[in-house]
């Protein structure tokens, strides 16, 4: 057997193992009884492992080498490529602290349930400590091997290829241009006529039908997925079965709407990766900012279009049997456009989004260089919120406890949400360059046409190219805030 | 570390895996979408080659060699005789073939969920010929280490120390006296007045508030499992991770709510098997004869009696909203007492219910010895309902075609279900000998005394006595025919 060869078995043993995870963290999301949780801890540690000991297996390695004097096709070289990528990243990493931070990371998301409705900080804080003081370990070891900050270290897992000269730059623009705008937006906004409130109950069966209807519509393949509820919506799941959630509000269906939306992006992208390469890690998406453009560009460049809202309109009113004016189209897309500040980033319109982000990328980056402490948390995130937004939360469960991602280890993954907002505006003004067509097909409900070209231009490309690789193939530019900006100003200013 | 030490750390994982294996067999029963079958049959093939791999290592042998020498104690005793037994099921199966066993009998479980609606036996057939064959070749590797049959080779996997030759002399007696005893009973019926028959629908909802209530009251923790839906009923998951299923029917609650309480007695096994050995084979289940004595107890010597009945009469008034003579106590009695010859196992009462397993006994024992052929199973079948219930099936869905088992590999599992009846029924005589207050208590709701008792005469026990020790301290007295048989004179005909 070549090197390679033996290479690609390796990724599929190591890409089975992964969603074998995929399916126990749903599960430990969405099904699990409480009782289970450190035993669930226990298996994905064990799992965790494995993947490790195949990586540190002494073959590996020397595989890695001996395949880069291989005849190989462009393909498998990005393969290897990746291979190499991942194995670094692994490899930097003792045994007994995955162990740790896997087992730890588990155990605090339980927690974490717990402690949000009670606004409980103290009773998150031991463990959210550690979990910072592990990732920080964490990054030292990758960072000296990828030639970067321990911070930037763990970026580079969920995005490669990212750093903080890139963000900083990119941030720094949109740290400039939007509190401007926000005032410009909210003074537009105070001397319109208010739209109607749209009034409950809603249904929850009601909402989930559709949910359903609307994934049906975008393309999301049945037989290879399934919706669900959890705390916080997520994409998880395995190869061939991509799992997406939301969580329903009787009283707001547009919430558990637009995270459906959301999440159907990203399974979107999970379904169209090619199958050929489904086992091989170079068949994967391929970071977390092009996933998270995706989600966004169904939920922001499509579903906040008003093309769209017009599409939505009459299966809205059929489906909650709606009346009166609030229902119209004109009504609901100014419902649409609202902007205003508020405490929940997952709920938060296009515009104040990105300072949500930039907030919690500079916290995070500031917690593991040691310019913040993790006890002050609360007091360093109502700063951040006063000083962005102007407004500072009304509890913890509002404020710094609202987010999953610290207490289950995801630190480094914030900045990918707003690379992501970006992308999605880049790829959807590209789009719209080569299809003029576009908007009217999006009223009409072909959204065909539409994935196509994703699938065409970003799906199929897995990891064989870099972000700005594909970027630069799918829209002639490097990623920058242009696009981004000139679609807030036309959907928010007309202009 | 000593030998007994390292094997140990072996099982824990081994058990680890198991459990994980658990969830994902769960998964696939209620949540999994149909295209991700064949991927899902690769993971669960991948974790049972690395419980052989943790066998095979030539380490394990020598292990169990060496412990052997080592100062134990009981229980651990017990423990090393269970690795002893797994290892000898475990290293007869060439890795290949078991990789085969496992990705057929996944890929199966799909075809069958296809052809029974359909009625459509050779859609299945290819795939059920390969089964037989690769479970006759496994017997065969097995038999020649255990000394036994390749059929009782098989049984043993899920019922340790069953040979034929007693299942031989129970099956029997009862083959003898169940059918003089059916017409008795069918007499009687006949010349009493018929129930009234309770009038649907029954709201799915409703049924499942009764179905959590019920398994609330006999000390179903829900901290440590749960309650869903698949098409064929079972107790699953993982430990601490109890997962049953039920199926509902608008227009029959009976069915279902049997069926979860059914299932809720394999859950109190699960859920009583001592905390301290759950990583050890010693701390598992004893087997499936003493597992399904379990359900059994609940369903019928608990479930069925009529104390239980006026129990349960209030709560089905209340829950569907029950009005007019039908809801009585003593109707609702009648209705439970009803025998009738029928098509579908699951749903046979307990007269006809050995009949229905002693005929699987026959068929999957010919199959694999070769005085049948997979390909005459449908005429097969029908010949032994005739023979032994007088009423040939009206389409393959409520014939051959109703049991998951064989689909999805399970040969050799049939006899513990009547075994199990019996045990149950001996254990609830020893039972109300030593509290002669039991089936008030049931009448009163109070199930608590009944499962401290299983706790501590059967599910502390776990594996470390045989299931002859285990039943002769329970009962004073090896397994029989007897006390079932006294049970059903006294239920059906006052006797």
């Amino acid at each position: 057997m070549s090197a390679y060869a033996f290479l690609e078995e390796k990724s599929k043993k190591i890409n089975t193992i992964k969603d074998i995870l995929g399916i126990l963290n749903w599960d430990a999301s969405t099904m699990m009884p409480t009782g289970a949780a450190s035993l669930r801890g226990e298996q994905s540690s064990m799992l965790n492992l494995m993947i490790q000991q195949i990586i540190k297996d002494s073959g590996f390695a020397e595989a890695l080498e001996n395949a880069s004097s291989q005849n190989l096709t462009p393909e498998q070289k990005a393969n290897l490529n990746e291979l190499k990528r991942y194995y670094i990243h692994q490899n930097a990493i003792e045994d007994n602290l995955l162990k740790e931070y896997t087992e730890l990371t588990n155990e605090t998301d339980m927690v974490w349930r717990e402690a949000r409705p009670q606004n409980n900080f103290k009773m998150l804080l031991p463990n959210l400590k550690k979990i910072f003081d592990l990732a920080r370990q964490m990054g030292e070891a990758k960072a000296e091997k990828l030639g970067c900050t321990p911070y930037e270290a763990l970026v580079d897992e969920f995005d490669p290829g990212s750093n903080c000269k890139k963000i900083d730059l990119i941030f720094n623009d949109l740290e400039t241009f939007l509190p401007d705008f926000l005032q410009k937006v909210l003074h537009k906004q105070e001397n319109e006529t208010k739209p109607i409130a749209l009034e409950g109950p809603f249904p929850i069966e009601r909402q989930k039908e559709l949910g359903l209807k609307i994934m049906d519509f975008l393309g999301f393949d049945k037989n290879f997925g399934r919706l669900d509820i959890s705390t916080h919506p997520f994409c998880g799941g395995s190869t061939n079965d991509v799992r997406i959630t939301t969580r329903y509000d009787e009283n707001d269906f547009v919430s558990a709407l637009y995270g459906v939306i959301h999440e159907t992006g990203h399974a979107l992208y999970e379904q169209g990766l090619p199958d050929a390469w489904s086992a091989q890690l170079a068949g994967q998406a391929r970071g977390m900012g092009l996933h998270e453009s995706q989600s966004l560009f169904y939920e922001k460049q499509i579903g906040r279009n008003p093309h769209f809202v017009s599409f939505l309109a009459p299966h809205l009113k059929q489906i909650f049997e709606g009346k009166g004016p609030a229902w119209d189209v004109d009504n609901l897309i100014q419902l649409n456009r609202q902007v205003q500040p508020s405490f929940i980033r997952v709920e938060a319109d296009e515009v104040t989004y990105p300072l949500h982000i930039i907030m919690r990328y500079k916290i995070e980056k500031g917690l593991i260089d040691g310019t913040y402490n993790i006890a002050d948390l609360p007091d360093i995130w109502d700063n951040f919120m006063v000083k962005y937004l102007g407004i500072k939360p009304d509890s913890l469960s509002n404020g710094c406890l609202q987010d999953i991602h610290w207490p289950v280890g995801l630190i480094g993954y914030f900045p990918s949400y707003t690379m992501g907002s970006l992308i999605a505006a880049q790829l959807f003004a590209s789009l719209r360059d080569q299809n003029a067509n576009v908007e009217k097909e999006i009223e009409q409900g072909q959204f065909k046409p539409t994935l196509e070209w994703l699938r065409k231009n970003i799906h199929e490309k897995a990891s064989f190219l870099s972000q700005d690789e594909i970027l630069i193939k799918a829209t002639k530019q490097p990623l920058s805030a242009n696009a981004f900006k000139t679609h807030l100003q036309k959907r928010y200013l007309n202009a």
